[in-house]
């Protein structure tokens, strides 16, 4: 890895190159940050070091290098791989860097997660991300972190670089990842009742472009019914984000409450629309595809190209 | 009634003036209509006129004297009050008057109003109304309304007169209340899901003001989540619109998808949500309170006066 970053500048790396990752990887670089990476994918960490950056065959080589290693994985499972496993970076990460984990995982783990790596000297940074592939290119993300003062003092820079709001939620791993929960559990209901209730307007024989027109302008809007009903009016279930991801997402909603017995009807009943319309063959399909589940109504069909 | 509207104004007047006709009324005052009213509490009518316009003593009387009778009460029982009941509306309305009915009913009913009227010659909008007691008072309603051309042709002078924004959803009685229906639906939910993801939150530790904060800037918000749960942070359960407001238009939520088959599974639950609120004795404060009903948690305290 080169010296080409400014001074005083972290040295980072980015693991996990998908629509998210990718673009923070490109938005650091876009920062003039010399940005190491490492994917399961060899070809797509050569393909964006062609761009500049340095692309590294495992996680504990990438890790060995950096001051700043940003995990931007599909869930806690891999994350475990990405510090844990063989070749993992927990035991390459040099005393006084900083593991910064942007996904979607129980508040609980995370908060023993920074128990586990402090045992190695390493810092922690609870810092789960919004805001979709566009914004993630454009360095304009919203991250929910917290973690103790050291760990920012190191990666801040790299924060900033990636996001146009940092949301600093305190210093006790875990308060990002409970935030991020909350957010996600009303994104999931939110695109549920989006679903239900233009499926009930298209029934009811309401014109869907009508409806979408005054909802978005009424008490009843939310940022979900706004995004991805437009997706149902053009009949474009290409997925900006999938079914089973909130299959996944509500999943954990529901995980984090139990233990502590507290109750989530709208949560749970949610859960339910998309694990139906994970059942019906539909998990891969844009997340607003759960409107499918309602029988005997007539969706817009793609404008034809 | 004087005659000091202008020529070729409608002569109008507003039946039910709670938060929302009262508004309504002041705004068309404001306008320059020369405003008949009438309510079952004759004072409020008396307090009305001495401001400018005419109370009268009956629906009956009201509708001899107006060109356009805007009716602003709480659901449809009392619709079919003020037109056919003791001294109603619907036999002292002329031929080509205009009926305007503002109330959340079931789109059928609504549908139906309109043959009852025509059998007397007497024109019909469907104009549920959204936006709150302080947009009534501006002239800043939305309505979301249909009806024949001729209907328009009338009332329109009204409408504009109390309204920001006039959605015409076609020339069928029932298309504004399927869309009100449509809102209500999402408003409901919403209102409750807010209310579960904050008592999340709040059990998870997270700081209610962080929460909001966070939320209010992610892909989680609503209209509802933005509008309500600043209610909760205050501490301030002083109803706008209360609790029984939605069990009622929840209800008509499920009633009006019943005869179709049609399931709501999100829209039941939220309604159970508010009934459980109700029957907690929660019913007439303020819908954020739904927030109550989970347990085990400490809501923020209103600011000591």
């Amino acid at each position: 890895m080169s010296d080409q970053n400014r001074p005083g500048r972290p040295r980072v790396g980015v693991v996990g190159l998908g629509a998210m990752g990718l673009g923070m990887a490109r938005s650091l670089r876009t920062a003039g940050y010399d940005v190491g990476v490492h994917d399961l994918r060899p070809d797509t960490a050569a393909a964006f070091a062609r761009g500049g950056g340095t692309a590294f065959g495992t996680c504990g080589e990438l890790a060995a290098a950096v001051d700043v290693l940003v995990s931007v994985v599909v869930n806690a499972a891999q994350v475990e791989t990405v510090l844990f496993g063989s070749d993992g970076a927990a035991d390459r990460l040099r005393p006084g860097s900083v593991f910064v984990m942007c996904s979607t995982v129980d508040p609980a783990w995370s908060a023993a997660l920074e128990g586990r790596l402090a045992e190695k000297g390493v810092l922690y940074l609870d810092a789960p991300i919004s805001g979709g592939a566009a914004r993630a290119a454009a360095g304009e993300l919203t991250m929910m972190t917290s973690g103790s003062a050291e760990a920012y003092s190191v990666a801040d820079p790299v924060l900033e670089a990636m996001s146009s709001t940092v949301y600093r939620l305190g210093e006790h791993a875990g308060l990002g990842s409970k935030v991020k929960i909350v957010n996600q559990l009303l994104a999931g209901v939110h695109i549920a009742a989006a679903a239900e209730a233009m499926a009930l307007g298209i029934r009811a024989g309401v014109p869907a472009e009508a409806l979408y027109e005054v909802i978005t302008h009424s008490a009843g809007n939310s940022w979900m019914f706004e995004n991805r009903m437009a997706h149902v009016l053009a009949g474009d279930y290409t997925p900006l984000s999938a079914v089973d991801i909130f299959v996944k997402d509500l999943g954990l909603v529901l995980d984090s409450a139990r233990p502590e017995r507290f109750p989530l009807p709208l949560a749970a009943t949610a859960h339910q629309m998309f694990l139906q319309a994970s059942a019906s063959g539909l998990g891969a399909e844009d997340d607003s595809a759960v409107i499918k589940i309602f029988p005997g109504i007539d969706l817009p069909k793609p404008v034809e190209a």
